[in-house]
């Protein structure tokens, strides 16, 4: 199998939401029982649904997380306030059951899947709960410190976004309406915030935040260790794997592929906070038509964070004031995107409803 | 039965939430297995549930909505979009499903429950499908038009609160554990502008916005019915039952009712937009530790509805450029309130998690 061309032909074949599906869901809203739009952005987003399902009937019943995991060489320049060791028993955590995106995923009664997209550690599918959660495809045991060269071959940055894309499309084509994705991996906001500074010409400085909790030494080395793996490898931001093989992830490549699989099925697709936002990235560098498929599921603390969100041209949903990734923030935001599908399919118009309209 | 005494004696009762709780549950909240606070507001939000049910496992189960419904005098000064005929139209709709706060209520899997407090419609309980719902507490068919005199009397004013105070109640004793209020009055902005007006000290021009939609001309009247409800009743900020009953509505007066109670019964509640907002206005110059239990479900499009709430000091949950009311912005809310409580209540500690911590 030729990986390159495989790639090459999903994108090829992505194509953006219809205007048509999107004027009569318009046309739909204005129908509705209340005064014109007063849903406000829950129309927007009711709408893309029905334009992204081709239908004014949009269902989301059932819903998946796939949380990306993904070891990073670049911890080495002392870049987080966490040890590494912390992927692995974060990764076991999900697999047990009580971390963050467990929680809020049951609320929405959404499905979590991890994926050991190259993590250090080695999970012992005998030592968590649920281990057919867990969905090993390592890339590596981590990625290369990209502050002293490539994160990553090119081969293994495309293979990267093929397991994401295809590990997606396997949960489409069994019936998921909507996906969120999620990450988890320690150091994993700095090659985030080096594919944001790349891809959106803002400086390193307006990209990077204190991640997980760095101090201001913690954040000099970060900046630093940014500017020296930009300095090193020279990415072409016109070349999305380029960017992902010299300053990404393995984890951040699996969204990229979630986001493929995505457009490609013709399903919604919520991104979760900085490190999902900076696989979307990736994702529009290799096909701007994806953004059609996406809701942003908040605005994280991440100062870049707005400021990717902003190059895709995405509005978040939420603003809560969180930072913790694993999907967290698109599980919140699925409650308020399932609120806005049944808006477009239950709601009554003023004719069923029997209401006087305004102008009669 | 005095009922001045009564609502004296209540509002004597009601205490802030003890900041002990508030100081236990953030304890619990820095063991999370999760980088400090990394869930950001999430966290504010489950800390207060826990401190109002005095408790670490705070539980949301059963909701429901108190939409209450009232008529409005000042409509003849033409200031509303719609006609005065679809308060009951509405009402009946709400008694129907399909309007939006049913459906967006149903999602949360809360009761709505729709309450006369003055329409001036008649709903035959046989011509709607849910009767059951409906309660009916008529203080009259409309108040009168508050540019002229008072809306309503003290008397009328204080019954409106006590009427709301007990059916809130009600669910509360047969344990609904969040409650939330909505309301439905055409012309109900004009008071509640009106409300903000005296209570907020910011001028008419910074409180009134378009409503349901009325055009410049009727943006004009509205501004000069409020003006001229101001100058004629001359309400006293300094006493929320003089300002409900001159520039007020019925059910406005009931979702301050609504809000005393939860604050007696030590529960949550959440506002939804501009005419509970008002609401809880009035609550506060009642009783000004009724805010510790309450959630501003989110930022209306009415301008003025942010400076409300900045008054009460509530940050809202949602800002999704909606203002339709009926309840609908506290249901999308409650989804993310639930999200909170579960946090709080079923995330494992960094030790529960076997997750190394930050210092390990």
């Amino acid at each position: 199998m030729n990986e390159e061309m495989e790639l090459d032909q999903i994108i090829e074949k992505i194509e953006p939401i219809e205007k048509e599906w999107l004027e009569k869901a318009k046309q739909r809203t204005s129908q509705l029982v209340m005064p014109t739009r007063a849903l406000g952005r829950i129309h927007d987003i009711g709408e893309r649904l029905c334009a992204i399902n081709k239908t004014l009937k949009p269902t989301v019943h059932r819903k998946a997380f796939l949380v990306m995991a993904g070891d990073h060489g670049v911890v080495e320049e002392g870049i987080s306030a966490y040890p590494q060791v912390i992927t692995g028993e974060m990764v076991r955590a999900f697999l047990n059951g009580g971390a963050g995106i467990n929680i809020l995923a049951d609320q929405v009664n959404a499905e979590v899947w991890v994926v050991d997209m190259g993590i250090i550690a080695h999970v012992a599918p005998d030592s968590v709960a649920n281990p057919e959660r867990l969905l090993v495809h390592k890339m590596g045991q981590g990625t290369q410190n990209m502050a002293k060269g490539p994160a990553m071959s090119r081969k293994n940055a495309e293979a990267a976004v093929l397991t994401g894309f295809e590990l997606a499309a396997d949960l489409f084509k069994k019936g998921v309406e909507i996906l969120g994705t999620g990450d988890m991996g320690i150091g994993n906001t700095t090659p985030s915030a080096a594919i944001g500074t790349v891809l959106t010409n803002h400086s390193i400085e307006q990209m990077v935040g204190r991640g997980t909790g760095v101090d201001d030494e913690g954040l000099m080395r970060k900046q630093k260790a940014i500017r020296r793996a930009i300095e090193v490898n020279q990415p072409d931001p016109h070349d999305g794997l380029d960017v992902l093989s010299k300053v990404g992830g393995f984890e951040i490549g699996g969204i990229a592929g979630c986001i493929l699989a995505a457009a490609s099925y013709h399903r919604p697709l919520v991104i979760d906070g900085f490190i999902s936002t900076a696989g979307a990235l990736i994702a529009h560098a290799l096909c701007p038509a994806v953004t059609d498929y996406l809701f942003a599921g908040h605005c994280s603390e991440e100062p870049g964070h707005k400021r990717m969100l902003d190059h895709l041209q995405l509005n978040p949903i939420l603003d809560l004031g969180m930072r913790l990734g694993e999907g967290t923030g698109g599980a919140l935001a699925m409650g308020i995107i399932e609120g806005a599908a049944r808006i477009s399919r239950d709601m009554l118009t003023f004719e069923e409803a029997g209401v006087t309209e305004k102008d009669a």
